[in-house]
């Protein structure tokens, strides 16, 4: 098995969490995976609420439950001591558990041994799988839409979810790829791409996006920056390995600078489409932008759709915060460029 | 101590090898770094020859011997059982014990335990430093020349050492900067850029030339290639982290498609030049190209000088080989183009 995986149906731990910024990834499985998520479980001070029914591992046990998520982030990204009673005991009932916080499972050994006694699965999805190919460069069949950005941070993995929704609401075939480990929670599988040795980042793409039925659309997550100082090596091998047919630019309203490096101006989104057709086209000649796709969370409604048409005019492609407008514009398009 | 540093100075070892083409680490060492070699150890059965004096532990012992180089591979890049009585022998003396080799030192319980005794280094020059930042994109100070290649294994590393060797001969200020295996244990430190994680590409290219005088020149080794389907992620974070001022496109005569990837055509010279460069810029504007290393071992020396002068004549920079010409043509527009 080259991608991590996760078994459904889950239950959500949220740990003493008491803010909901913290339990982000429990939000964003509930908002996306809401079938799958069967109940969720906090410590007795823990008083964020994702809406979904309260379990005890008991319960859990008995609703057939496979996979324990840890949902919130704890301060520095530590897996805290109170949590280990309820990791172990999930451990020992045989359930998964399934972490993306800074600390690995694997390290701490209680809950190696908790999880030997039964063969339950310590799975920390920042971890690649171990056996991961040099990228081959070779044609496979199927279709693939890749999300690029302007930069980090503003968006790519809630437009390629929200693309997956909107295109299966169409009646089209399509999957969500995740490259990052959030998206890989929800997804149940994936590879976190900036984990991968820089030999086989696009090796890793190519696994991440297997051969397919041909009107079979991979929504491939995103993952930095081409123009990024620091995270360009990773974009680069995504989108090798990832020989997308289309893309869609990400950008957010209103960011000037790279996030974090305050020296670098935000490429321009031409810049972005110019440089992604430019290296795109080197594995798949088909390459074009799709549409571009941004957050507007800085604009008020008049403010959003003169920005929005404003932007399509200039670059002569949909645009659309899907967080707002959905994605059917860029859907439309796609269906037009390419028929099957 | 973010890079690999090597001690010497060092005994070449050459294990059981018959045939110089498994010895190429130990012959590298003794063509550009003779001076720290002071001696070889063969086991019984070896019979090559570096042309340096034999040595045995005992008498590298009493020479001040700092490291043992494992100068050769063996079948399938294993360390056999049948060196261990030497390697373990070695670390027990207080050597430190260096290897490039696919099985790592660090893996084998009996060379840890010798290597316990005195202190000395198990040193895998494959396994890059644990604690990378991510890159920052700040200018340094000092000067940074980059090789960068039409493929790779066409001389990227030969240009750079000998384009070092001739940049101190003519006096100026130069360090060869390595970023691969061979080359860290030529020049005694550096970091395997290719198993890099891919977020911390940019940020170990970094440290690999770091601030520096005004008037010195990182010589930096280069990596895969910008077009290369597999491995063009390395290439992109050592472009981007490196920020160089100039570089070297390194090529070979003769070669038509991306070896071990028939699919894919080489990319031109011309092609490399301008996406280096516009890649290249996002970081340093000054970057340009300074020459053209082209590896004529296919050629007659007829052919060679007219192959050179044609491509000079086309691409209107210097085209040497640096085994043959030397590199004092792109020495001389180096010195013309950048002035201190």
């Amino acid at each position: 098995m080259k991608s991590i995986e996760l078994k459904p149906p889950y239950l959500i731990f949220v740990g003493d969490a008491v803010e909901n910024s913290y339990a982000k990834t429990g939000l964003g499985m509930v908002e996306w995976r809401r079938d799958l998520c069967k109940g969720q479980l906090s410590l007795p001070e823990g008083t964020v609420d994702l809406g979904l029914p309260a379990m005890t591992l008991e319960q859990a046990s008995a609703a057939g439950i496979e996979s324990l998520i840890i949902g919130t982030a704890a301060v520095g990204g530590s897996i805290p001591d109170s949590w280990l009673d309820i990791l172990s005991e999930a451990a020992i009932r045989g359930i998964d558990i399934v972490a993306g916080v800074h600390t690995l499972l694997n390290d701490i050994p209680r809950l190696r041994e908790a999880a030997a006694q039964t063969g339950a699965r310590l799975i920390d999805v920042r971890v690649p799988p171990k056996t991961l190919p040099v990228g081959t460069g070779r044609k496979r069949s199927g279709r693939r839409i890749l999300m690029v950005g302007t930069d980090c941070a503003l968006g790519k993995k809630y437009t390629a979810l929200a693309l997956e929704k909107d295109m299966k609401a169409a009646g089209m075939n399509a999957d969500f790829r995740a490259s990052g480990q959030t998206g890989i929670m929800i997804a149940g599988t994936g590879i976190p791409i900036d984990a991968v040795v820089g030999d086989f980042i696009s090796g890793a793409a190519e696994i991440l996006s297997p051969d397919n039925c041909p009107d079979h659309w991979d929504v491939i997550e995103g993952q930095g920056g081409i123009f990024h100082p620091g995270y360009s090596s990773v974009s680069m091998g995504l989108l090798v390995g990832s020989q997308p047919d289309a893309f869609i630019v990400c950008h957010e309203a209103g960011r000037t600078h790279i996030l974090g490096w305050d020296d670098f101006e935000l490429p321009s989104i031409e810049q972005v489409i110019g440089r992604t057709i430019a290296i795109g086209s080197q594995i798949n000649k088909e390459i074009r932008c799709v549409g571009v796709s941004v957050n507007t969370s800085s604009l008020n409604n008049e403010e959003r759709e003169a920005y929005l048409s404003a932007l399509s005019a200039r670059v002569g492609l949909p645009c659309v915060d899907p967080l707002k407008n959905g994605t059917r514009p860029i859907i439309n398009l796609l269906n037009k460029e390419f028929s099957f």
